[in-house]
């Protein structure tokens, strides 16, 4: 296609409490118009339960809503911003969604939501990512795996989670008895939106990311888990895995279908254009950050995710601790690895918000503050377990630690060490990559964080020895289904190009201090021997003895660290 | 002495900041007036140097003006209260001081700083207990005694502390060196002011407590550290050695002298009766807690001192980690042992004016939220050691430890966790005594917290498994003066007498709530992991990755523990 027309994409980016459109140029990922919309039902779009705090479920029309609303308004302000703007140009859309967050739909592959019967039941609802009722089937379908099927928990972190794919189902089968004979199959919002929008919810293509990550999914062992071992969990679980087994499961790149009348009438697109396949919200961030192998994207807000990449040719060794490995989950012909942790911001948070909650500290002057102290001043160490511990303990039952505390200790310089904890944590991941051979030289951050808090990012490439720049985009994850879009219609021959076109970093990055990271590398020994004695890994009997007063040699002589 | 007739003494208590004067019914212990005096020099009292934070001196002038204007004011409140009080009726007084406190003389037992060359010199002041300037003379005693006299340390718990007489006058001949030649003796202010008193300056008496406490006199080995142990640290010692011979070293139940015309003309008292030899301010709170053998006192404000005694006929074995062991430096015939923990109302304090400064958080506020809280159910655990840990590890440089928070852990919750962790620390040094064959069958507290904090109370009750009784008095310390005095001026036979006249603990005490016990056992169980790990002591290698797991067990689950 040449370029002298402009052609645009679109990123539908479906968030926890919101989504967002995007319109983005292909030739140079200029970001020409976005709008949002809050989903409406419950409370900021999550349907609680007050008597179950680990219920949180979304209405379906939320998003189809949403969609029509922020399409419509994003074209508009594309008008108002470009005179020669015309929908026509936009030649192809894309969609990430959360996940897993799967609902009940019937043979015609319509939300049972959509049945007067059903129209208000919690069991018809989207299964919201966050939703952990599901815990203890989790826990039966990992006791069943590591029985019967240990490669199925190699490849998702060592433990089935209670928010994934099978658990949730399993869960809906046995505690909503009356939606299974109604109840066809069981659908991730990834795959159910696209096919809503091509008119294939009876069909509907399954998205890899979300099936590799979510639902067990790996060609090695013939695709979805055996008739046998479903069976054993529950008769009605191969029920429904026959019914996936129709859907065609296929990457990014690849259409999930053209956009059908209807839709393009109530977006204002064009009938026929090409959707892209679904995938989940960090993964088309990641591409949306421009991920290629040798670099980390790192997804930072209230959780972080991080998002690896290999080529495929390469046989991956068993990364303990990893939460997921899936082929072609990020970018074709590329294995996607994910990784994370399950407190950053949410930490920070705690301590500002509940702990220092009705005092004048913000996480502005607590920043301010923070910035003047030297790695290692504080005489403080911190584990970044307040929410367990997702990579590579893979531990919900993990708490938060503080050591070194004086009576002089201030606000401030805890707020420090719980940032320099997380980043402890985030070198613990890196440094479990590459003692399985996947080299990280450069990490690409994206999120709140990245862009607001430079003392953070600092810290970081101190404690990870890592250069860190930041997404160009504030919208990754929209961009990143916009530049599946791109790929899906045509315009742009593979990922890699639509990559290389429309998605960049910001100039400035952090370059890792080399006297801070001295300190710090001290002091990530320490973090070590803490994270290491304290979750029992690796069986290692530690001295802790003389933490307490390495911490002190150092808060004595900052900038030398212990050696 | 017939009891149709009143008697009274007078306790004069000389504490960090101010002096109290306490008028007492030696019949019945009745407080019939007092008054205080704060130290008109420097802050607070207390002298300072901005580039010496470690510095902290008094001036002995607000002594003598403290006890002129308090006596005067306490005499004339009791005749306001009861008409028929005749100040003839105080028989004797006794003085108790904060120590070791100790300052150089002259020759004639004169104070330097009455010199006019030294009048503002801060090495002729007082050198006040927490003055921690000596912290490299103690180290070099403490090293020259593990070499050459071992037995010293067994006495002082491990290590000579920066706070006492020798390192504090090593201290001041090597940074003063123009004192030297006018300085004659060194002198605790304990035996200085009965001197001032009794008109006895030029060859005091010298109290048994501070001696035995702070400047390492035991009559096992002769008194006093030899010459040639003290030659060797520095040659002025031993000149400073040879003043101290001639004094007589007693017990607070002997009088010191005689009170002077002059200052009985000052103080509005009779000429001639006795004053009591003075002593540590601890250690006469605990003659006004009533302690007993099998009784524990425990003094608790910022920090905490246990006082237990232990008759003498009985051979002590060695107790590492007791901060004292001191024949008759509490009751005669009698061991006084000392223990205490370096932060306690100070920890709470650092958690409510440092941490949580600016909210609307106050220590009541935080205790009736804490108190809702079940043993166990924060899920929980701190070390103590904020301010280091003064018994049983005797190490300043060991630090402050919470473990187990979560996203939603509450500041009162770790509120109630610190007290807590006090509540441990104070029965570990109960289970070392247990384990050394001194039991301690129940506690006597005095002191801000004692009186204040029923919550916390209650805690060390359930924590410690013993009943506690608070002292009746609110001013121990000068009424153990006082109780002393009527020893010394004959009223009572003997201290057992006049503890059991003058002394007594309010009726409402505090006893272990079985249920609490059960769960205090299982956290004090992981306390122990905790300190034995953090302090290498006892070379345990102990499993900690169980613990956060068993915290959560115990939340899960609280009362009932995890056996």
């Amino acid at each position: 296609m040449a370029f002298t027309h402009q052609h645009y994409t679109l990123g539908l980016d479906y968030g926890t409490n919101s989504v967002r459109s995007l319109i983005v140029n292909t030739r140079n990922g200029e970001e020409v118009a976005s709008a949002t919309f809050n989903y409406p039902h419950g409370r900021d779009g999550i349907i609680e339960d007050a008597r179950k705090p680990d219920l949180a479920r979304q209405h379906p029309w939320d998003y189809l809503q949403g969609a029509e609303e922020t399409v419509t308004k994003a074209i508009q302000r594309a008008k108002n911003k470009q005179a020669n703007f015309s929908p026509n140009q936009i030649i192809g859309m894309g969609i990430d969604t959360t996940g897993s967050s799967p609902m009940p739909v019937d043979a015609d592959g319509r939300a049972l939501i959509e049945m007067k019967a059903f129209s208000n039941h919690p069991g018809a609802m989207v299964w919201l990512w966050k939703d952990h009722t599901a815990a203890q089937e989790a826990e039966e379908i990992t006791c069943a795996a590591r029985k019967s099927c240990p490669e199925f928990l190699q490849h998702c972190g060592g433990n089935y989670s209670s928010e994934w794919f099978w658990a949730k189902l399993l869960h809906c089968i046995k505690t909503y008895p009356e939606l299974i004979e109604t109840m066809h199959s069981w659908i991730e919002i990834a795959d159910w939106i696209p096919a809503v929008f091509t008119n294939k919810i009876k069909n509907p293509v399954r998205n890899i990311c979300a099936a590799g990550h979510k639902a067990l999914y790996h060609e090695k062992w013939g695709g979805y888990p055996d008739t046998d071992f479903l069976g054993n969990l529950h008769p009605d679980l191969v029920r429904i895995r026959k019914s996936l087994e129709g859907s065609q499961v296929q990457g990014v790149d690849r259409p999930a279908g053209k956009l059908s009348a209807e839709w393009a009438n109530r977006m204002g697109l064009t009938e026929g254009i090409p959707v892209a396949t679904g995938a989940l919200d960090a993964h088309l961030g990641a591409v949306g950050c421009g991920i290629q192998p040798g670099s980390m994207v790192k997804i930072m807000g209230t959780s972080t995710c991080d998002i690896i990449v290999t080529p495929m040719e390469r046989e991956l060794p068993y990364i303990p601790g990893l939460c997921g490995i899936v082929p072609a989950s990020v970018l074709p012909a590329h294995h996607g690895l994910e990784a994370g942790q399950s407190a950053v911001g949410d930490l920070f948070h705690w301590w500002v918000q509940t702990i220092l909650k009705g005092s004048e500290h913000t996480h502005e002057s607590l920043t301010t503050q923070a910035q003047q102290l030297q790695p290692g001043e504080s005489g403080l160490l911190a584990l970044d377990w307040n929410n367990g511990n997702r990579c590579l303990l893979c531990d919900p039952l993990l708490s938060g630690l503080i050591l070194g505390q004086t009576l002089q200790t201030q606000p401030y310089e805890i707020y420090r060490t719980l940032i320099e904890a997380t980043a402890f944590g985030a070198r613990m991941i890196l440094e479990r990559l590459q003692s399985h051979g996947i080299v990280v030289s450069k990490i690409i951050a994206c999120g709140g964080l990245a862009e607001k808090n430079p003392m953070l990012m600092q810290i970081y490439a101190d404690v990870t020895g890592r250069d860190i720049r930041v997404a160009k985009s504030s919208q990754t994850c929209a961009l990143g289904a916009a530049v599946a879009a791109s790929v899906a219609a045509g315009v742009h021959t593979d990922m890699n190009h639509a990559q290389a076109r429309m998605t960049g970093t910001l100039e400035k990055g952090y370059a890792p201090s080399k006297r801070s990271s001295v300190v710090y590398d001290a002091l990530f020994e320490l973090y070590c021997q803490l994270h290491d004695s304290f979750s029992g890994e690796g069986n290692r009997s530690l001295p802790l003895h003389q933490i307490m007063k390495k911490l002190v040699t150092i808060r004595q002589s900052p900038g030398e660290g212990i050696h």
